[in-house]
């Protein structure tokens, strides 16, 4: 048998963690790593953040569409995103991988080679996990941060004349959906932004220190995760379209095929950029761009002024 | 539609989630819960202890064998057993929850009342979670922990001279799965101690106080997981039969079935006892009981001196 075609039940539970965890670096806040029952992890803020997502094959993903790589690389990246979007500085994530059991070694071994990819970009170490069998891959991750002595942003604190600003790609993934739904794979810009997002990890403590007082990772959509704040925050949210530049590549796709690459802006969600908002007159740190305003509560979350029409983003189950 | 017809589906990823964190009252440690993009749990020693299991339907349970609230506990309580074999007070748990779109709600929320149940029994908060649709039920939960200035206990820490020692039950989950197996749903004891465990998490802080050199929570059998603690401290282990008093109970079930209850409590896992090394002569704390010594690494695991004839425990997808 080549070891192509080596399976995890060949493998077995503690050879497949020997392959995934062997020779990774870990970084210095991992102070216990994997191989014990938990793993031990600095949180010198005296306070850790921690957050879980599920990404099942066949939902969340497509084994056809993606590589294994990609997949996990996507898996850690919507994570930490989430430690980002509370102003947190990501340290450390633990994976928990459903497979059946003839699933080729190799494309585990190549979706923890993706995972440790986007955490080494990260800087944070995969501290732990759990292996087991299933009839379909499910990954979980669970990430960790440290606030720094920050206060946590969360997605109450908007008030009304704060600024909205948003840092990190929009729309491109829903563009990459778009086109791999069409059976196409290319422009791979796009496509890879649907295979995997990259946020923008720095940005979500940028804009602690800028004083943000609402944040929020955009997972299920722009306007779909502005209405969370809103709801939280009890505030209306004005975007002004004029302030949203369609890239050039989003535009072309859009073009190609007969779509309104602004509402792939508006609704599309998995990019995972990051929205907040900022008192007004802040000056917007690093790469974060204003998009509009926080209105009064009875305004509800609108565009241009006006109540948006179509589908505001993604709902499990529905 | 009656209630205990509405799906999850119906319900939708939000009204679920409601479903399942409203009302629900948080320990001091969580310092913001459910709701945002992520939890935010007080880590007073500095350092974090993590964990994360994953329990599959047909695999780690039977919703025909179980309730939803008994699953909802063991999910819960295998988890929380990994970090209090470290040493720590559990302080905290995320879920991610993988299930059909046409699960009724009332199977979720009496799964999360069962992780309420069980995470109140230990003092700990569910602080964040993800629901996610999938063609079977997949639980995953990560637990984290506090050390409160105490030393993590590895399984890396025995050497030869050592006491041998255990806290918690042992073969019950095992004689509990061989009733289930034969169709029967009685003695209930042994059959509840299958569908969730009672871990001592107490013990694990008291171990480590009394000064443990290694721990480990019996998860895959204690034969197995002391030969856990033999590999990473490289010594050997030797059991003394004559110390593990067999309760009257796993006696009877024995004999009605026809089976070595001795056998289950050397090789059954899922009970989630805690077992561990100490130095010699030191008093051992609480309810810990001695069961063997530790001995030179070239003497392997054994039992009464002699090598265990028989399968050691369980390992996934063999």
């Amino acid at each position: 048998m080549s070891p192509q075609e080596t399976t995890v039940r060949d493998a077995g539970e503690f050879g497949l963690i020997h392959a995934v965890t062997q020779g990774r670096k870990q970084p210095p806040a991992t102070l216990l790593g994997p191989g014990d029952d938990a793993a031990v992890v600095a949180a010198p803020d005296g306070r850790v953040v921690a957050s879980t997502d599920v990404l099942v094959e066949g939902v969340h993903f497509r084994l056809d569409w993606s590589s294994a790589e990609q997949v996990g690389r996507k898996a850690i990246a919507v994570n930490l995103a989430d430690i980002a979007a509370m102003g947190a500085t990501p340290t450390s994530v633990l994976i928990g991988l459903a497979c059946p059991s003839d699933t080729p070694v190799k494309v585990i071994t190549e979706l923890t080679d993706g995972m440790w990819l986007e955490a080494d970009r990260a800087g944070v170490g995969i501290v732990g996990g759990d292996m087991v069998r299933a009839d379909k891959l499910v990954i979980s991750v669970t990430a960790l941060g440290d606030l720094g002595g920050r206060a946590p942003v969360t997605r109450s604190g908007a008030r009304p004349g704060d600024v909205v600003a948003v840092c990190g790609r929009l729309g491109w993934a829903a563009a990459g959906l778009a086109v791999l739904g069409r059976g196409f794979r290319s422009p791979v810009g796009v496509v890879n932004a649907q295979r995997h997002p990259e946020p923008p990890y720095e940005a979500g403590r940028e804009a602690a220190d800028a004083g943000a007082t609402s944040m929020i990772d955009i997972s299920d959509g722009l306007l779909a995760d502005l209405g969370h704040i809103a709801e939280a925050s009890e505030v209306g949210i004005d975007l002004e379209t004029q302030r949203l530049v369609v890239p050039t590549r989003l535009a072309e796709v859009g073009s190609a095929l007969g779509a309104d690459p602004l509402r792939w802006m508006l609704t599309g969600g998995e990019d995972h950029a990051l929205a907040a908002t900022f008192p007004p007159f802040v000056d917007l740190p690093g790469e974060w761009t204003r998009i509009g305003a926080v209105t009064m509560p009875e305004s509800g979350v609108t565009v241009d002024g006006k109540t948006y029409e179509h589908e505001t983003g993604w709902e499990h189950w529905r």
